[in-house]
């Protein structure tokens, strides 16, 4: 018995210690140097049009990864997707602000179990900076917990987390509740390497050797989206490293809907979000992956093949 | 001082037999025989679309009157345009079900506080029968009194309270609180006459002879719909008796927001309230409100004159 135990330490170590060398590709069964893209489109469930471009841009497009706002409005109509679709690549956007002017959303938790999570009218705050002044981190930790039970509850098999608007990678303890969450599912979470001089924290005290850490992260900003969109995503995708990277684009029709939505706010609005479906669901798009043999990845294997 | 009380009471019980004895054109200052019409659309507030045709055919139609469902996505849309536009004639559609598939929401007051009205998803019931069903009185009367300080939170002054999908018209208890907490804000409360028959009961044991009773009442149903609206719609304002008649209808575009949002519906559906709009938009609308003497009625002024 004694030496069977011994034999599995020993197996344990030496796993631990591949883990250690091998790259995110070799541990994925890929060449060493391959470059690695997770198409990531977050904010599904927010509006219908969220709903609508972004699964017509996971079927058509180059989008292969998406993660789902439960606590919004059209939770509803992605989770009946999701369901219907079990292949498709869906994570949970862990969500803990409800940001826009005339179109809100409380938790999921009951409001008096979680009452440093909403302001005064009963919607979570509208920005992050309010979150990160109120919100308790044992309160953070009960409504993330319950985000992926309800998930779950409507059939919905979340292959990873994200945070909406970054919040939970603006504090520490937030961070921790987050990946702890992801841990009890088995779920991996999305932590950009970043975080470690956003934070000043060093990323290897928080996650084991097997989790994943995202080394490369591509979102375009306010100045890039303004100037030249398809400037931007091209240079990007030409110039991917090897290793893995992660996309964060927004997929949304620029209808009445979603113009209401986004009303007054021009960066992360509705014509952003068309013009993120413009590129991302463009045959230029599909030629760049394939000239720059760039390889693309879902959650769902990283999870499969490295958590489970 | 005790002369003063007596008279104070002989004057009032004079009010109280002039109430008896005036019609309800004659309370509010009108002829006899008025034809008075409220024309009130239903269900602000549900989306973005509804609001937007709501506010259009207020500003520019016939519609003179219209309710605002606070627990929906979109309330706050509405709530800021019912601030800025203080005259207008906005109640709230009190509601105690989450009827659509896709797109849901949940009661205002925390789900711990009342959790005989939701579903195991933490939603609204989906029909009227759950309700009727699982809800407690008192919980429905929290709802509702929450519903309404909710309102009056975000600035809207309720000139009325109705009722979504007829709820609290199914069972006496709802009735009793419904009415409880109109009096409690001194509003109005739309509750028809033909409620006698449904419920069984005499509205005089439950409104005092000062409360409005809504005698007529005009709501085009599925077979109507399908077959000519506007001779439908044309007929009633022709033979429209004299009194108060209430009409209840849906406005809104038939956007692709408004066909996700009813999506599997016909009856009451994205069409349907187009539908609504087109003729309560029209000059043919305006004309024979004009061609048939017909007076339209705010329940503001019915709440300013008879109620405070």
């Amino acid at each position: 018995m004694k030496k069977i135990m011994l034999l599995a330490t020993a197996a344990l170590q030496l796993t631990i210690a591949c883990a250690q060398e091998k790259t995110i590709a070799e541990r994925l069964g890929y060449p060493k140097n391959t470059k690695l893209l997770i198409l990531h489109a977050d904010d599904l469930g927010v509006s219908h049009s969220e709903n609508e471009a972004s699964i017509n841009i996971m079927e058509k497009g180059c989008v292969n990864s998406a993660s789902i706002m439960v606590p919004c409005p059209w939770f509803t109509e992605i989770a009946a997707y999701a369901r219907e679709h079990p292949g498709k690549d869906f994570g949970l956007h862990i969500t803990l602000t409800s940001e826009w002017t005339n179109y809100k959303w409380g938790p999921v938790t009951s409001s008096q179990v979680v009452p440093t999570l909403i302001n005064k009218q009963g919607y979570l705050y509208a920005s992050v900076d309010s979150v990160l002044q109120f919100a308790s981190a044992a309160q953070v930790e009960v409504e993330i917990r319950n985000q992926v039970k309800r998930a779950i509850q409507f059939g919905i098999d979340p292959t990873h987390l994200d945070t909406h608007m970054g919040t939970v990678a603006r504090k520490l303890d937030f961070l921790k509740a987050y990946i702890k969450v992801g841990r009890e599912f088995k779920i991996p979470v999305f932590v950009p390497r970043q975080i470690e001089s956003g934070l000043n924290i060093r990323l290897d005290t928080l996650m084991s050797k097997g989790e994943v850490v995202v080394e490369s992260l591509v979102t375009i900003l306010p100045q890039q989206m303004q100037s030249n969109a398809v400037d931007f995503y091209t240079n990007a995708l030409r110039n991917l490293p090897s290793g893995l990277t992660y996309f964060i684009i927004h997929t949304a029709y620029d209808t009445e809907e979603m113009k209401a939505v986004t009303k007054g706010f021009v960066d992360w609005g509705s014509a952003w979000r068309q013009t993120d479906y413009n590129f991302f669901s463009s045959p230029q798009c599909a030629k760049l992956l394939k000239e720059n043999n760039i390889q693309l990845v879902t959650w769902r294997e990283i999870r499969d093949k490295l958590y489970r």
